[in-house]
């Protein structure tokens, strides 16, 4: 325990560092002040120089950071007929030197440039913001892709799995962090410090988020867990003001209700694998009674994918009349566990985001609810139904692989017999 | 305050995290985990197969360690014949596709296997000790050199200035930080807990560290400080037993005269620049009062030096005289000061090691006191004499671009005034 | 630093302790259950008994509860005959043995009682809530008048200035403690959380609470400070949600606009003066420039008064004005500071009790505004006037010695000046 | 965990504060000070007059605290003769303020005194560094006892075991503290760091302490456990150089082989029942496979006893022979054992100070061992023999209650067999 103090003592030292790295007032362009980052002018006054580049990032305008990503993507590109030649020596010679050699062209200076840029204290949440701003930019700019694809390289380096922290957010964390909790929760919106507090405060609600070191006051992606007595069939209700919390000690099911991204600079850098493990981990080591994790998922692809089946032959007044809102449940069920089991893109993998995200960490699909989330946007993109998929980790090793070598989605029996139910038979045409 | 607490708790998880994670008793041997690892089957499993590996390795003897350091570095290098052809199709179709692709082939594929290996809790340290085993095995294995090159490109990203935490060692560390700072320091042995009391208890001496979030047990630097009146003369007389410990506030003069570098695996990543500037900025901050900082410096290679100087006509005796012991302090003095002044290798650099690091962090050579060191070892490699460093942070970088680039020594007036003092008089040959 | 958090450490095992400590199901009734508590029984099964004692308290109904506060009472009462003939022994022969049976014999033993109740981990807090029940409780039994003077006197030692611990309250406070503030705010509502943002998050706005460590979750006292430019005249401007913060180096006047107690239960227990003065000397280490340190503060008693002084000769009209709101600014003011700087109660002191707290802390009458608190509560009890009193450290020990021993009521120039100042004249009889 | 920061946080404050306050160089000499402390003054300025007392009583030599303490003692006595009457008028008319007057009278001023002083921040540990000159100039001024009374009044009541926190005491621990740690043993010394690193760091070693908020640096009692698989028969064993650690979660039994109470000054006030019973329960918790918990412990009185025995028809030779060290380890046991279970004074209780400390703790005399201790002192007291005490915390209650009321010991079957086991013959008269 002391010991967690001692680290704790380290960061917070870390936190001070943060808030005094300023720049200088250096008169160079960006431009110039990049190129002097580079040079060995930069080894000493390295720090200044970085924390300098970044004051004057931010105080860009759109068109001016256009200028600026564009600076880095050919300024400090590679010299491929360099790297070409120093290739071909090094198969024919293959010394050490010639491998560094090597090594050092065919890294895009750019990538060293970012490194020295992430000297000073606090400068990963800059660089974490100036991919924000390079992503929407890479729109109308699809030739910036290859800085994007540098960025990338090293923003998966820095926020290797290792160095990230997993952390209980409840009641007693700070007010700072619990704003961003507000503002970064992406399924289902927590309204008001009321709405949070009955999230985070009743004992059968918990809450885990990722953090990293160098970013203390930035959830990367959090998890919202409601701890419940059977696999729930609504999320409304599992919402719902008026209910009377469980004692965590009675809770059956571990509920992942909510799971939020946090860092759009962070997009093709994936936490949430690795958050709903860890989470399974310590929920398990609390309360060891618990007996499955599941999800209460959207079905985000639904009704889209139901609108191209109007005209199936089999199922087609089904779809239409699950999209009109006149369909029984049992319908409603019965076609989602069909879009969920069976509906493929090209490459043979589900259609349904969620699903992929979900079968790809070795869940399966346990059981689909309709009015299971009749808010305005569930009854939009699902109508209302929804999906528990389940986290058995003795087995979600073998079912990725399965999943992802051979695109095989697991179900259990509940998703299965729904899929193969009969569904209700087409009306008789009333205008005959 | 409170927020610094938050990031405490963050860290304590991270702790917690690197006693738990532990590797699985997975069958294959190495080779095949590391090919798994780097195989589409890492993505899910990979922080068990990670842990895995680590585990195996710890339990390799020295030829075991060779092996794998040998497949690591034929197995998962470069295609060179690849990497030559798609660099010569991204010169002439510079494509976002093409750079993916050169990229991808440029980099050797143990760069991701390093990556993939620094996820499980604990595993930074793990892969610095893996490098410190490298180390010794590259003197018979010089064609390692190219997997060396990796790790240290790999560490250098991941110890990054902006990750490392500074802190303060003193009484209240905790006794395993401690222990690691007795085994650690490298100029002036500590003998025992008491010896420790009196680097780190008094109110005239200060300690500080840079640790890692990673490895939040090991330092990975250290510098002892004193804090004193009057520039020191001698170290033997500022580690002295019976000193009046002077108040921090009465101090004038902050003397760094001891750094140690703790982690053998992190050779070739430098931090002492930035701990001697981050401590001077914070010592200035504590005790606004403060005028210099200085190091009270060794001078190792003052008599190897010396011992080439033995035939020279104008100073040979003098050198001869030093190297027997027998010189004036006068003498010492000035021909160190000549020695540190103008003595160069053939790039133009000054020949005694010391003197570049401190040069190249743009200090000066300030004075040089003989006597000043009369422990065995301080006699033996510079008759007793050491040299004090002064560190003037509105003049370092301007210093630091004429060193680095012009090789030019800055020197204060008491070192110049040495270096041109003229020597004692060659004494009448006492055979004629 | 790292010697804080081994404290911190510590506290957190306080915690620990708190959650775990329960009573057992011991069927006695709780008169029973006190007895055997006093007992030599007490000993070793004290910690569980007490523990027991208060899980039952806290299930009594108001009337159990005066049963149990009259047991206190009457069976826990001193044997008065007993302390008289001890006392006459101890007048004549003043032995040890003497005393100590004096000492023991008039002590009642439910002060023993109420130590032996505080054994287990969390009691202060349930001994707290105690007393709010026994306040309740006296109106009613006057009797029990004995009982609240011992609970005050225990809870004075163990609420010792010694013990309490000065906290900043802001946006990385926990918000289980924020909550706390937000319910306890006395003087200027906090509505919701965006309210207290408002309060608590801008960089010229602070707020400081005494804790107590057995009470860690609840505050015993809050201050809110602004921090201005100059002295304000408004707390409806201090307030207003528009405002732009100001950056606390900028800073010359800090203004502690509410005070609020938190705890019922320790009514005649004060915090106030140490806490105003703690604070100031914060404030003043963080913001070396601040030149003045002042409350806003209501004036609760100013229309009360006036409405007994509406017959008066001299100035009857104008408080008559005041009363019916159709006053000018300068006559609210000039009333409002004859009202603090001479209407007296018979003991000489204050009529304005809040006049009372200020200037028994050591304070001076600064100035007056009128139009200051435009809030319902504001204009209903002072026609909403305010007062600064001013706090200078160097003399509120004179000037509360001078209050205190001869009620001298210190008063600034601007004060002075509006005391004396000549009042509108009365208007001609407009029904002349 | 959060919510454990913040009270942590508290306590650093508390801390900060501990460092800050200072007296005034008040000129008057300190009994002026404690009268103007006591006043009415004292209400506003009472903190830094308190301070300023402190300050200058810790200058005072021995003759002048002499003299301090007889002023509390006269001067701030009560009022006998007033008491007396005022408890006459209290038990003819039982009113509120008769009460409260009486109550007033009754308790001496010195108590007041006392609470005020201990206001600054830091005072707790000043009054308690009073105390111990208290306790070594009562010897010569038993006067003064009733002066001592007081103080163990308040000490007690502010040492509530209500406000004592657990801490284990570990490799983690600051080396301030560890230094008290080695500073304060007093069963077994600990001769240096080494020594203390075998005693905290390998894994089947535990060592917990008592601290209270206010003296945060000071221990106030700690234990030093052993995890075995057995319970142990010979202290030097257990201590033992060569020693290979058990993992804790192969331990069976916890063994408490030292218990150390570190204030002087809080003489008279018991923390050890409480503190290992606490520890039984953590332990229990942290290793629910722990089977026993016991001592292994001197026997001080025993040689002492023997030698009153000599004489003795029965078992006088055996007596003498343990005293000059010549007996059978089987006699010396059963020696050992009739002296724990039936050697009492005359109030019918154990002779031995260490046996009635666990008995009156409700533990039972489980072993007795020769050889156990064969250091000078443990030879000296015992011969050699240790005790194992036995804490079954399903029991205690029940064992304390007869031991306190009926004086029984409580003996497990080894002991017993052991108390009643033949001792070896008188051998034949060698000189016959």
């Amino acid at each position: 325990m002391q010991r967690n103090r001692f680290l704790g003592d380290m960061l917070s030292t870390l936190f001070d560092r943060t808030i005094k790295m300023r720049g200088t007032d250096d008169k160079r362009d960006i431009f110039k002040l990049c190129d002097a980052l580079l040079s060995a002018e930069g080894e000493v006054s390295g720090l200044k120089l970085a924390a300098t580049v970044l004051d004057r990032y931010r105080e860009l305008d759109r068109e001016e950071k256009t200028a600026f990503f564009a600076y880095m993507n050919d300024a400090f590109d590679i010299d491929a007929a360099a790297v070409s030649r120093l290739a071909a020596d090094y198969a024919t010679a293959p010394t050490t030197q010639g491998f560094k050699d090597l090594s050092k062209a065919a890294e895009p200076k750019r990538q060293e440039l970012l490194r020295r840029l992430n000297q000073p204290a606090g400068a990963t949440a800059d660089l974490v913001a100036m991919r924000v701003d390079l992503i929407d930019i890479l729109r109308d700019h699809p030739e910036l892709a290859r800085t994007n694809h540098d960025f990338v390289h090293l923003l998966r380096s820095w926020f290797n799995r290792g160095f990230l922290v997993l952390k209980a957010i409840n009641w007693d964390t700070p007010a700072r962090i619990l704003d961003k909790i507000v503002a970064y929760e992406a399924v289902h919106q927590i309204n008001d410090w009321d709405d949070l507090r009955r999230r985070l405060y009743p004992p059968d609600r918990r809450c885990f988020a990722f953090f990293h070191p160098a970013m203390p006051d930035e959830p990367l992606i959090f998890v919202e867990v409601a701890l419940t007595k059977e696999i729930p069939d609504s999320v409304t209700k599992l919402l719902s003001e008026g209910r009377t919390p469980l004692e965590g000690d009675d809770a059956k099911v571990a509920v992942f209700y909510s799971i939020s991204n946090c860092q759009k600079g962070l997009t093709g850098i994936s936490f949430g694998n690795l958050l709903i493990k860890q989470v399974v981990s310590e929920l398990s080591l609390a309360f060891p009674q618990l007996q499955d994790f599941v999800t209460l998922s959207p079905i985000p692809g639904l009704n889209r994918w139901l609108a191209t089946q109007t005209e199936d032959e089999d199922h087609g007044y089904i779809a239409t009349a699950i999209l009109e809102h006149r369909a029984e449940p049992r319908d409603i069920e019965a076609m989602a566990a069909r879009y969920l089991l069976t509906a493929k893109r090209e490459d043979g993998m589900p259609v349904d985001p969620v699903a992929r995200f979900h079968l790809g960490n070795g869940a399966e699909v346990y059981d689909i609810h309709a009015q299971a989330d009749i808010s305005p946007n569930g009854l939009a993109q699902s109508s209302g139904a929804m999906v528990n998929y389940l986290y058995d980790l003795t087995l979600t090793e073998q079912h990725h692989e399965e999943f992802a070598l051979k695109s095989i989605v697991k179900a259990a029996k509940p998703a299965k017999s729904l899929s193969t139910a009969p569904l209700s038979p087409k009306p008789k045409d009333p205008t005959s």
